[in-house]
């Protein structure tokens, strides 16, 4: 089970009541952190987040309306007395920069901050625990620019609760049947696996692509995704600003949702100049039919 | 004439309504811009304020809540096509850190962009027009920082628009009744300046002092202004946090402020542990009476 909660969605430059790009995920209890735009700790606090169960932040590029507030951010998490450890992924100079702010201001850190600067142009697993991998996922923009797919990761078996029900199982118990091994008790009972398992729920999978120029590339990486977030910064009558910015318009994130072949596709990143939100709709479902608006505080579960 | 609009005026962290610092100084149709935190640009929509007008940044000193909203802006300064210079005045290290990011996002400005970096810890004059003479105030905090005072510049008189009402005058006539000169009129007609003239209204001030501890020296240099925007981050009942941190509390802001004898006295930098703002008037009112607090988007005419 996945939550996305959509902090900002708008490119450029923030304005009243449109935030640049941010994004929270939420796997298995765990808060995964996507692009920090200007404001975006203001936005954490109206969705109501524990800022310190944020552990794990991934910035997809150093264009300011993706990681401007990235360093408020680490600041305030010093303010309010963190000891976790801290983790920010994204692309080589992201720790010159910070490092730099925090040295002329005379500050620090009292959690233990940890870079991991990308500079690899191939998809690459840069994150991985029990319940979640992360990949990057390389992008065609102006500057170095990765999206990143979240894949959860899922037991071999799920146990049934009432086929297990009148067994005094030990917590290891429980260990062996989810990788699907049979079971010996300790009073000499044996089962198998089978008979105290259900088939597992399939894994979730969601991919963030945020900026790009359309990029048949990435369809092989993204195949299947339960959702894709990707940029539509322009619609179809403006793709000569789209190909001279190296950024997508709607039908073109639609053709890659459709290439894809993905459960749900949702938009976003728009420019200013457009007023109409439903355009971006329109356009994209002549392609693909499962096209959904991204909205600043809006909440996807997958 | 001046007019001071609060921008933001809470310290460490900003939340949903609680800008940090930031103020817009309006003298003579000229806008400076002092101090730019987090979501500065956003506050200065908000204040319907032309982001071309802003032609001079003041930064006070490099901690965040005083300047992370300033790379924000130049950007979007560029997004929105601006053309004119840009001054920044800031401490020493400023030009790095935006040139930094600049450089790591491939991005640029459009428009001039002159940093004037400051190192002397003397008060000097930093900018001067027809209108207005800036100068620094070397506060005592945890980093080097100043406060800028702002003193229009008056002409020696006022034209009379009575007495000159039955003559054809020139655009350099008023010039020269101005600066005191008597008249000549191309017909020979012969005036002495104090037939047309008034005296001039005094000069304007405003200092803005934040962040410092209670700090004496300052005294001499805010002697008289109109306007004393002075920091107190706390209450007296946190004097020692106060030492600690090198802030001040409301009454050394109101001792500060009669110490100097200045016309008025408005408070801000508020610590997010207080909720009732109206106890740092009570404390500071004990030994200056004319005094104000500071709120986000409110304006002071001086």
């Amino acid at each position: 089970m996945m939550e996305l909660t959509i902090l900002g969605c708008h490119s450029a430059t923030p304005r009243e009541n449109k935030h640049t790009s941010s994004q929270l995920l939420e796997v298995s209890g765990n808060l995964f952190l996507i692009d920090c735009g200007e404001g975006t700790q203001m936005q954490l606090r109206k969705a109501k987040v524990k800022f310190a169960r944020i552990q794990h932040i991934f910035i997809s590029h150093l264009h300011g309306d993706h990681f401007y507030g990235l360093i408020g951010l680490i600041s305030t998490f010093r303010l309010l007395g963190r000891t976790a450890p801290l983790n920010i992924y994204g692309p080589k100079g992201i720790k010159e920069i910070i490092s730099l702010q925090l040295k002329l201001a005379k500050s620090w850190t009292d959690y233990p901050l940890h870079f991991h600067e990308l500079l690899s142009t191939k998809c690459e697993v840069i994150f991985e625990d029990q319940s979640v991998t992360v990949s990057t996922l390389p992008l065609d923009h102006r500057v170095y620019t990765n999206g990143f797919k979240f894949t959860t990761k899922v037991n071999t078996r799920k146990v049934n609760p009432n086929a297990v029900a009148n067994l005094e199982l030990e917590h290891f118990h429980y260990a062996q049947l989810q990788k699907g091994l049979d079971l010996t008790l300790s009073n000499g009972d044996r089962y198998e696996n089978k008979a105290l398992t259900l088939a597992s729920d399939p894994p979730k999978s969601y991919a963030y692509c945020s900026d790009t120029a359309y990029h048949e590339a990435l369809v092989p990486h993204i195949e299947g995704v339960d959702l894709l977030y990707h940029e539509a910064t322009f619609l179809e009558k403006h793709q000569d600003l789209a190909a001279k910015t190296k950024h997508s318009t709607a039908l073109q994130a639609a053709k890659i949702a459709q290439a894809a072949a993905v459960k749900k596709l949702v938009l976003g990143h728009y420019s200013n100049r457009y007023r109409d939100k439903q355009e971006f709709i329109a356009e994209a479902s002549i392609v693909f039919k499962e096209v959904f608006l991204s909205e600043d505080l809006k909440t996807f579960s997958i």
